[in-house]
């Protein structure tokens, strides 16, 4: 990133009607694609791929590619379920907000 | 839409540190933002926007200007929270789905 | 509802590792199964089941019962999606909400 | 827990109406309350809560107490993000949905 961090998101993609009750195999070429943009900072999570950026637009490009790379892997259907947040008053580093959370706590 | 429904989505937008807790004019701005986009089917719900699409970036560009609605508003952080379901094999038409489900349930 | 509505919910469930593309017949189950629950008021639109209380339990009881429906019907792998929203200050209708926004969009 | 995880969660806690941009003292008081659930494993992260259990009804009061301790902390409208990963033929351990994404991408 060239500029401050403000937007993180987490991105889910669950492909439907496949026979295997696994996703990795489509999680893993939706992360692959994800990583494949310049500037991210992305993280791979249980639940979730999770991704800091200095901008929007760079958020629903990876939702673009996480899409795509599912159903060229030859899914029929995709459904992806995503959280976006957005900050414009100071950085929203991921860093950052799990610091001030474990602070608050320990 | 010129061409077959194949993407629904569902969009919820959440001002975060607004001293408020009716959310009816961010989510009103949001709305009337996404209906601005052309060829998209768009409903209100109680819990979100829904919309339907002959394509993923009309989707994302929804998501995009409920984002920068918010943000012209004045709200200093946005969470959206969005659901996406791209199908490839046959129409995705949101009233077909309902019917659908009904028809099992009566 | 014997007291006012003060918790609306969403609940999504998809089913994982089917080889048919269509949900129909698991949300059918799920929607069929929320219904039961007393003093709920329960709708279904494309992208959820959308439901009012008047408490946060008959919501996590739905929840429950919505993931033994789609176990109950034989799918070994069910991810559900679900958004909460309870308010403390005055009831908290979903037609309520839609009237808000929509008063503010005419 | 005494018998094999077979639920993954996430939970995200956001308070509505507070006047502060920032979250993570209500982030704070979710995470330590669902940490007082004993037989939880618990990860915090940038964008959720992640609970790992062999049972649903330890997630779901996950959710309860998260949502009370928000409310507690005198939050007036409180909305949650869930997403439930539960399955039923092999054990669903986040540890080994991780490992398997990245054997597949490296």
């Amino acid at each position: 990133m060239n500029n401050l961090p403000i937007v993180d998101a987490e991105i889910s993609i669950e492909p439907i009607g496949t026979s295997d009750t696994s996703m990795g195999k489509e999680v893993a070429a939706a992360y692959n694609a994800i990583r494949s943009i310049q500037n991210l900072k992305v993280t791979l999570t249980p639940m979730s791929t999770q991704i800091e950026s200095d901008n929007l637009d760079d958020i629903l490009q990876a939702i673009r590619i996480a899409h795509n790379s599912a159903k060229s892997s030859g899914v029929k259907r995709v459904i992806s379920t995503i959280r976006i947040d957005e900050r414009l008053d100071k950085p929203n580093t991921m860093e950052e907000k799990v610091q001030s959370v474990k602070a608050k706590v320990s």
